[in-house]
């Protein structure tokens, strides 16, 4: 009987869940005021899968890493990962109105309240990488910003952002897709397995596995997003559906076809737990679980 | 004869600012995709007083700090000054079209545009502050991550920046408005003194002195801000002159009277001086001279 079958997942990020939904609590602040506080909550609380901050956590676990630091680097990751929907749902990006089934955050808050609570959102990610005291050595929390601000910035997700900015109505080739989706959703989850990593010790042969994982993974989320834009309605979604061929944006459905893509899906999938076993570590079983459920998701 | 007199100022800051203009060049990539990184460097060559890597500079030479940690922290910090220039311009926020006598972001490149590249350089200041390598010891970049962080965040700049927005057209108290300012201008200016202290090593007794002066030369900054938007012309500005009061903003010269402020701007340029004089710390000319610089500016 194959191991991996009988891994739990949803016994394991349940587990998981409680820690990061509490951390995430505890640390976007209430008191932030004239009502920033209010807005960077609503942006970051009772919502998402957490796919980000459960990656870190896995890839933690798999190097033996520091569980407190591998708790401040998924809460990190998953406040960028907020603030970056909370500007590109804003009216002069892709003027979203609903998100994870609730009103956008300028909706409801206003624009220059989502700005700003985007803006401290930014700001609080590195400030939870980089507590006072002996929890996290500074060693660790120097890498974690490091890996941090090289996902989140130009060559990561905001350079992906601006090449989906320009590409909207353009024909993209399936080269420049992927470069697109590599920046701007690959770049952060890609980066929350390399945290995760840097929470322990590793050799090369193992980090650099990590990272064939995480950019499989990546990759992975994005082409499944693109099926599920056009397969999922909005309520199952949490979204507006079919949002990317209303607004002519290339997506991997687009070029490849739906059968192509669910292809293309699988394979990133094989390729993914290919690099776990290539990566020397004892126990990858929750990071193999959850390059399944990318790939399986329905929303 | 008084030391501070001789001290040469302008021949200073001349070499420094070379070293920050270059290595502001150098870093501000041209090559971010999609005219992002075209956007980014408009944001932030050719214009500011660089007061904030200035500041840096000065601390940093005054405890004998790292020079190559003191110009990554003072192009951090300048990034994250620029970043904030480059949101609060745009329409859903001040609406201004004219800064440092050019179009705003936003006007040249477009709102979304404007809205990634100061997201961008947001990520860029941590990038700045975590080079790989040896040039700067990880527990000085933690430290400088910490300070920039809590600086920027829901503490420090953008926590202000929302009490500016929720006070607009409401009469505040002299309490407020200063909590305010030593939010959204004082905590980065504040900061940078911080941070150019963790380049180097110094006592409690020093650090505190310079969180002294650094507060100081803060809330002077706004004060004289808030003068000289009554008193200077757009064109000597480079900005829109008479916006607060035009936009019917508390500024404490609505709130005291243009003499009690320039009064007010003295007794914080003492105040400054003090906590220098009590720091212990040898060579404090170009913190002295930078005071002075702040509260006698016509600009």
């Amino acid at each position: 009987m194959d191991a991996r079958v009988i891994f739990n997942l949803g016994g394991w990020s349940a587990q998981r869940l409680e820690r990061v939904e509490q951390a995430l609590s505890d640390w976007v602040v209430a008191d932030a005021p004239a009502g920033l506080g209010e807005a960077m909550r609503y942006a970051v609380l009772d919502g998402g899968k957490r796919l980000r901050p459960l990656l870190v956590l896995a890839a933690s676990e798999a190097v033996d890493g520091n569980p407190r630091a591998a708790l401040r680097a998924g809460c990190a990751v998953e406040l960028i990962h907020a603030y970056s929907l909370v500007h590109d749902d804003m009216p002069c990006m892709d003027n979203d109105i609903l998100r994870r089934g609730k009103p956008t955050v300028h909706v409801k808050f206003g624009q220059a309240q989502a700005l700003l609570a985007g803006d401290a959102l930014q700001a609080l990610a590195f400030e939870l990488l980089t507590p006072d005291g002996t929890d996290v050595p500074p060693a660790v929390q120097a890498s974690l910003c490091r890996l941090l601000a090289r996902a989140a910035g130009h060559a990561g997700m905001a350079g992906g952002q601006a090449i989906d900015l320009a590409a909207v109505g353009r024909a993209l080739g399936e080269s420049e897709l992927r470069e697109m989706h590599r920046r701007k959703t690959g770049a952060l989850l890609q980066g929350s397995v390399m945290m995760g990593a840097a929470c322990g010790s590793t050799d090369e042969a193992a980090q650099a596995a990590l990272g064939r994982y995480g950019a499989a993974v990546g990759l992975a989320f994005q082409v499944v997003d693109d099926i599920l834009d056009v397969t999922a309605d909005s309520a199952t979604l949490g979204k507006t559906a079919g949002k990317d061929a209303a607004q002519d944006k290339p997506t991997y459905v687009s070029l490849l076809g739906l059968e192509r893509s669910r292809a293309f899906s699988r394979e990133l999938l094989a390729q993914a737990r290919q690099a776990l076993a290539e990566s020397g570590l004892a126990d990858t079983l929750a990071l193999q679980a959850l390059a399944m459920m990318v790939v399986n998701r329905d929303n």
